[in-house]
């Protein structure tokens, strides 16, 4: 029986050497020499995908014979939403798959076979893959640790390295659609693509599919990485034992009161469509609309920046009034969220620094100077702020907890106030997990007063029921994990009105991401038009903290979309 | 009162932000752009040693007020014998700023006084820094929660900042005496350094002075990541509950038949020295000196890894051999060292599989072609095989404690088969923690049936303990995380024997990493000079691997070099 630690290390090291190797020869495509070529590394991405494939299968197909043994399950790891918006991702890949085989049909005597092998094995890894996140991705595996731990982490990084290979495809894309630009425009000499084939065309439609593509690459970019997310949930789940969960209270939500937000994000990612279309249309033409162009990206940027800042801001005030302990119970997925919040953040951060010493240090005045300064200070802030606000937001204990206890209260104060019978009415909350009425006795003077004449009351909750002996062992663990007091703030009043407000912020905020996720993801990238860096960094440099920034950032607003839209559900 | 989980994100990204302010100053200044100077990045530094300096006074002015309340201590965190090196490691920075005092003052004239104010801060810096380390380091911050953990993770990314720009220093500095050589034997044409000032020395010993500063570069690069990983369990440490911890036996080092291993060591080493002498001779000479240096290097690092590999795995099968539960007990610092273990893998495993490609993939022939590929593969496999040993070594439960076991069991055997007087004498060990003998009755025949029948004797610990009834809350929950069965394995006569091969694995991969570090410490970094991966990857992006992975691997070999002295005392 090898041990648990020592398996994760095995498992981890194999999946990280796996990536290292893809992304060696990625570089070695990306030199252009003559030895590595790019159909080296599409069959060695094929091949990691297909013993994936088998690894799937077999899974399967093991898990199938074992019917009758239920597998235990992690409620948390990859929520119903997140699979379906997973499953729009995969299906939008698909096509892309269908576009690659139709141009590769096209340009069929020039290209080297794997080129054709290669989307149509994607094709079956993401149908096959699709399947399982549907079926097993909550599975906790007991059995066959190590070999199994193997699978999982291959998993994990084929996506890993599909991911990167995207990403790097299409930064590479980007960088060549604006030197072609920028060649147009008179600024430099520039000959020819790489990436081209060496023949003409025998289908029509060939450059009608090879342009659509590209327009598809985000989608293809995101699936990957967050699959590689919650399969990496799942490799941390092998051989977890589960801790007794209190059910979530289902509670459906209510769009009354539900208006600024929604019309504010609304607004904004109306605006922000109107300004990619306008940019893109712009920068392509003269110098004076280029600069037109980049000055009104950086305007409308600091206007939603320091909106989404000033939401951000009070959404934390409004949890700073009502001081709620956290949640500390083990939860991975939620742990994984909040590292890569932080984790993806560095790339814009990195970005965003260097803007500010390239505005700062600059000899040349160009006009959108001190806008690129204010945008970039602006979108540090913003990520700080947000990134607070989200892991906070995911952290505290949950509201309809609570509040079905305040519902308990209100009801019982009534039945007090208005003279109901039964004495014992109300105590012993059905689903609270706070029980305060089975401490005390049921006499009517001692509720009441406990009720109205303090603002907070304090529960210790573990002493009373380590007390009373007859707690299961197995949540025990999990109570001293907990803060020994819970102050159960009751301010019945405020509640409502707080909860919609920080609902309309995470539906704002939610909008907004969307927005700025849009814009990079669709080519309106004026880090690479503005000049400015390039000056104090030199052409190399910037591109290189680009193409490292700028795949960590789409996948930063991909990621905030989907916490917020968990945030939303959870307030 | 803020919460724990938010003081955490808010500081962690407040030190992530500073340093990459910290590295786009860096980015900038290499670039040689006319707008970032040196003088611009060193005033940052010295701003933010500054503060740290105003933080550790104010700290250590606000202990000593509270003298009565003695402070709680985490007794994993810097070992002593760590500090003791780290101390080593700062007085040999404190030479390195002398001798930049001295060649501030040589060339007064031309250089920006800021050249000069930061090594007089660095020394104070080092100073006062090694002062907090030996009397603080170990301290678990309970007051103030929030702007200690500001100031604590302010020192954590100030001590980053300053690795971040020696590592960049000193791969700016090995890459232009590699050019300057490359441009002596006829390759390429070289014009002049940019960190040479344009004035004439004022004192005579200027270029001894600058000339010895990049042998002290390595220690001083070493010494400020080793501080920011201590400060950073500093950081992990605050507000944190210490469980209950048994204090560990002491035990004398055995120095009997710890021959073997050292021996090895020592002939490793000198072999290493003597290879980066002959390096470094032969390489800045003829064409054909420099290729037969090349292949020696890789010849020697075959033979060593070799050896590495084979007393790693042994290390491995022994451990399986004796199946021993792994210590599952919360300890930040050691969490740490797994993680930067694998972590700082990751450069030598990107440029060990860059090198794989560029030998397979190669169109000329060059004779260390399959030498280099040996080479590299061998790197990876070892850096593996000796991360899952030194993580295996640190996670085991102590032999000394379930020695001390054995030894009371073997006493009393001896008291029972010699006949001895009082029948319940040998019961309840003083210092094992696993108590067998207070769970069957102090009855001879029994005792002696457990002891001669069974190999395995399995005490379910837990559960007789929860059985008694009077176990302390505190450690009940780590009980709770510990493995319910713990095995005791029983065969005495093998027992000391493995413990000294394991004894003589450590010190033997002590000595071999110490060589490994030496090596590209000190200049002898043939990855530069081969030309091989260059021919694949382009001069621009092979730099950029080698600029990420150097400093990685030396601070993976220093890393290593900790962690197996920890190893060697544990065993």
């Amino acid at each position: 029986d090898y041990p648990k630690k020592n398996g994760e290390i095995l498992s981890g090291q194999y999946g990280i050497n796996l990536l290292l190797f893809g992304i060696a020869l990625m570089l070695g495509v990306s030199y252009h020499g003559y030895s590595i070529k790019e159909k080296h590394l599409l069959s060695f991405i094929t091949t990691v995908m297909l013993i994936q494939l088998l690894w799937m299968l077999w899974y399967v197909v093991r898990r199938d014979r074992q019917k009758n043994s239920v597998p235990e399950k992690d409620s948390h790891a990859g929520t119903r939403w997140l699979r379906g918006g997973l499953t729009i991702l995969a299906l939008l890949s698909l096509i892309m798959d269908a576009f690659r085989i139709a141009v590769y049909v096209g340009y069929k005597e020039c290209l080297s076979p794997t080129l054709g092998v290669y989307p149509v094995v994607h094709v079956l890894h993401t149908v096959s893959q699709v399947y399982f996140l549907w079926f097993h991705i909550k599975d906790v595996i007991k059995t066959c640790q190590t070999f199994e731990r193997f699978g999982v982490i291959h998993a994990v990084f084929t996506n890993l390295l599909l991911w990167c290979n995207g990403a790097m495809s299409e930064s590479q894309h980007f960088l060549e659609a604006h030197k072609k630009r920028l060649a147009s425009l008179g600024f430099i000499n520039y000959t020819g693509g790489h990436d081209e084939p060496h023949c003409e065309c025998a289908i029509s439609s060939c450059s009608m599919f090879s342009k659509s593509l590209y327009y598809l690459y985000p989608f293809n970019i995101e699936y990957h990485i967050f699959v590689s997310a919650m399969l990496f949930v799942m490799w941390k789940n092998i051989g977890r034992i589960i801790e007794h969960q209190h059910k979530r209270e289902k509670d459906g939500l209510r769009v009354t009161r539900l208006v600024l937000g929604p019309i504010l994000g609304l607004v904004a990612l109306a605006g922000t469509i109107t300004i990619l279309v306008i940019y893109i249309m712009q920068v392509e033409e003269s110098l004076e609309t280029h600069r037109m162009a980049i000055s009104m990206f950086y305007c409308h940027g600091i206007v939603m920046l320091a909106c989404m800042c000033i939401a951000g801001t009070l959404g934390l005030i409004l949890y700073r009034l009502d001081n709620r302990p956290l949640d500390a119970s083990k939860n991975p997925s939620r742990q994984l969220d909040t590292e890569l919040l932080c984790g993806s953040s560095v790339g814009t951060w990195l970005m965003s620094w260097c803007s500010v010493i390239a505005a700062v240090a600059t000899h040349s005045n160009p006009r959108y100077r001190w806008t690129i300064l204010a945008y970039s200070l602006l979108l540090v802030l913003e990520k700080y702020i947000q990134n607070l606000f989200i892991i906070e937001s995911l952290y505290r204990q949950q509201e309809a907890v609570v509040e079905a206890e305040d519902q308990d209260k209100e009801e019982e104060e009534e039945e007090e106030e208005g003279g109901g019978g039964g004495g014992g009415g109300g105590e012993g909350g059905p689903s609270g997990i706070f029980s305060v009425s089975s401490q005390v006795p049921s006499c009517r003077g001692i509720v009441n007063q406990a009720f109205t004449n303090q603002e907070n009351v304090y529960v210790s909750l573990n002493s009373s029921r380590l007390r009373n002996g007859n707690v299961p062992l197995c949540s025990l663990n999990q109570e001293l994990q907990e803060p020994p007091v819970v102050p159960v703030s009751q301010d019945r009043a405020g509640k409502p009105d707080r909860r919609q407000i920080l609902r309309n912020i995470a539906i704002f905020l939610f909008l907004c991401n969307c927005s700025l996720w849009l814009l990079p993801a669709f080519g309106c990238r004026p880090q690479y038009d503005n000049g400015l860096e390039q000056e104090t960094f030199g052409f190399t440099i910037w591109t290189m903290v680009l193409n490292f920034a700028m795949p960590l950032n789409l996948f930063y607003r991909m990621h905030c979309v989907a916490s917020l839209f968990e945030v939303f559900q959870h307030v």
